[in-house]
């Protein structure tokens, strides 16, 4: 294990910390808060520790999927541990361990909260709070398309991304092409939100924060009641860019080339928007009784649809009231999750999508032993190795999740509670159902149950491996 | 398709159905029950029935996967078809999708009911009740090592049996040889837990049924309160019974060839026996302020335990009160199931073992990509096809486990209600949570969800495949 070039990367997110952490200390300047001195000692901690770690540049650059997993996971925590600094030091979250979790939320674009109330908080703090989705969500990307790359086993993220090998220098240009290409979309949306969120009369904190919220598909909000509380008009901007957020980016990347066809022709994308406006439908059927009109059934079902499947957990309504059949179309939206190579997270609709080819590539095969049958989507086959991996990855996340609600049920809430408190955190989406509901939080959960729901939000953002790698022998063994 | 061939297998299931309907008619005789004569006639229509089906030998006598298949499907429903008309025709159970429910719970082993109380029952129907339990349980293994290897897809199921191409002449002196072996030590363990429970004093009748339900792992009780009035002695035999009615039948095969070490050498079996171990002694912590005693609780954590692992179903205790722990234990027990090649349900302990041995794998190769390592079980390499198979077995049984939930969920009771009725269904099971926990029953129930739970309980005992290929178009094209 090349120790020494995972201390350094380490050291630069750190660097790059502090960097975010200036914006909360100018709203602390702006809304005259002195809250803003502890994110300012957090940020000069943060770049203290990153200069000590970074300082010394390895002479072995060498790093293997090994190092890429650890250094991954590793960041994250680091990142997290130090971001939860400013909520404990400035007293808005006395327990580091619901800071921890709060910031672990943010970072990973989950949206779970443990703090009842929202509005008592410093604006700079609920910036912060904000803000750390926003870095998750583009922080995703960079992993993902910058340093996830260098792992050589990025087939398991169904990003055809090439695996350029071990070497750090020669890949870095074409990657950072890439990211920068992602970065580009990323900020367009981002400010094209804000635009319609202001002329929506939206006060330009709130759509910050909101925006924040949308584009890293995280979903906490700077209001008691979410996005309730906001106009109808802010409610379908917001819906609408939740499922533009939802949309795998590659189909941005085929517009942007002037090549619309082709991203309506990815059947990841199309499968999306079917089951989207799937549920929307049977929604507004089943709940069309709970709202004045068919319209505002139709549009809370689409703000709530929209919200789970893209995993942002933003609420209008309190759908745990709901009858059973629509709460349990939100809870299977929420296996489902948004396409892969979105800020959204869950199983990803591409899984999905393999996993129902390989199902009915099985029955085939078993009613014609004979037969060679290949899976194939977008018109190209599927290699083996990704059906595979996509297999197991689904085996892997159902014993995780399985185990979690075992190690969470101790605290002796109900099953549904527990059931639906896994499912929103390991895919990143908010809220669940019951004692989770979108008019609830998470603060009732004993501290090892809630280092259990840490845990399950950082493996469901990092798709599993470069957490459940840490726990294998094989990555320790010299 | 050879649509001759399964018209005649059918056939000659309903003989057989006819032949088994005869004991049910000798109790009527014994307690001087009117409804005997009802099942009687339902037993001559099965004969007319199958004999007006069977009487025309087919001169293609070829069977390749897709018969198999079909013929193992329709044997079942036909089955079960025919044998709820006694429940319906005595006017035991009115509703005839009620009485299918019924029957299928029992020739599944599943021990479902949609009877609140079954102490009413006349003799004779509920000897024919438990009975299915028994035909079920010797059924499985008929149809797995019987019909099933005509299929050529048989490493679905885990049993190691040969492929033996699509003649049927040939092959039939080695499968009957092996089913004959399997049905002797059926028939051993099924004599030796009667003689234990007629030497605790229980009366003859209910010995036989419990027997029935022990063995084909079902469950159906002829006491409201199931096994929880019987002397703890009884109980601890039932224990003992359902976890050895559990173990996968080639360990009774080593152990009858006298090669104990080979039976206890299977890492299944022990795999199986060390989680009953760790799941009754986490229980017994759990719940052990809500007994007398710990031995107290020790025995009630041993029983349920067993009852449920073995898909069995019995209960001597509502556990629907004990904690969440205990209780979460008990649903990812029901996901687990018996040993493959048992009269059990669930997803078996070996298809269990193979997901974890190749999550291991996989996650071995993530940090090593340039290694080369293999699935091994027992000594012996897993092929690629069988763990291929595992995996989309596991995928399709979610999706299956998934819809149904939706499905029910119409019904709009509670999710864990819905959750744990179809865990109980589609693992063969019986009692679940809540509404239908040990003390309650499906009945509540519309009539379209039942029938969603009698096609879970199908096609979990047939384990998906020959339930589900009805439903692909490649199994009806030309």
């Amino acid at each position: 294990m090349n120790y020494k070039i995972i201390k350094n990367i380490i050291g630069w997110v750190l660097v790059i910390e502090a960097a975010f952490m200036a914006p909360a200390c100018l709203v602390a300047v702006l809304y005259r808060e002195r809250e803003g001195f502890v994110v300012l000692a957090c940020a000069l901690l943060c770049l203290l520790c990153g200069w000590l770690l970074s300082r010394k540049k390895p002479e072995d650059q060498s790093m293997y999927a090994k190092e890429g997993f650890v250094a991954v996971a590793f960041c994250w925590i680091v990142l997290s541990a130090f971001g939860a600094l400013p909520f404990v030091l400035a007293g808005a979250i006395p327990s580091y361990i619901d800071a921890l979790f709060e910031t672990v939320s943010g970072f990973t674009t989950t949206g779970s909260s443990i703090l009842p109330e929202v509005e008592p908080i410093p604006h700079c703090l609920l910036f912060w709070r904000s803000f750390t989705h926003w870095i998750g969500g583009m922080g995703v990307l960079v992993f993902l398309m910058a340093l996830l790359p260098l792992a050589g086993g990025t087939n398991m993220y169904l990003m055809k991304a090439e695996s350029p090998g071990p070497s750090v220098g020669k890949l870095v240009p074409k990657v950072k092409a890439t990211a920068g290409l992602l970065y580009k979309m990323y900020l367009v949306l981002s400010i094209a939100q804000m635009v319609f969120l202001l002329i929506g009369g939206m006060p330009l904190f709130d759509a910050l924060t909101t925006m924040f919220g949308t584009a890293g598909t995280g979903g906490f909000g700077v209001r008691n009641d979410s996005i309730g509380g906001y106009s109808v008009y802010l409610q379908v901007v917001v819906t609408v860019f939740m499922i533009l957020f939802g949309v795998n980016f590659n189909a941005y990347y085929f517009i942007a080339c002037r090549r619309p066809k082709e991203a309506l022709k990815m059947s990841e994308v199309r499968v999306y928007l079917g089951v989207i406006l799937a549920a929307i439908v049977l929604i507004t059927i089943n709940v069309s009784g709970m709202f004045r009109s068919v319209p505002e059934a139709f549009q809370q079902a689409a703000f709530q649809v929209s919200s789970i499947i893209t995993t942002t957990g933003f609420a209008t309504t309190d759908f745990n009231i709901w009858p059973t059949f629509s709460k349990t179309i939100l809870v299977l939206l929420m296996f489902i999750g948004a396409c892969a190579g979105s800020t959204g997270g869950g199983l990803k609709v591409s899984r999905i999508i393999i996993l129902f080819k390989s199902i009915t590539k099985e029955l085939d095969v078993a009613v014609h032993p004979r037969h060679v049958r290949k899976v194939k989507m977008d018109g190209r086959t599927v290699e083996h190795n990704v059906i595979r991996s996509v297999n197991v990855f689904f085996a892997l996340y159902i014993a995780v999740f399985a185990i979690s609600v075992l190690l969470i049920s101790i605290d002796n809430f109900d099953f549904t509670t527990n059931f639906t408190a896994v499912a929103a955190t390991i895919n990143n989406i908010g809220p669940g159902l019951e004692m989770v509901g979108p008019t609830s939080n998470f603060a009732a959960f004993s501290d090892f149950s809630k280092l259990v729901l840490t845990f399950d939000m950082l493996a469901g953002r990092l798709e599993l491996f470069p957490v459940l790698v840490l726990f294998t022998r094989k990555t320790w063994a010299k």
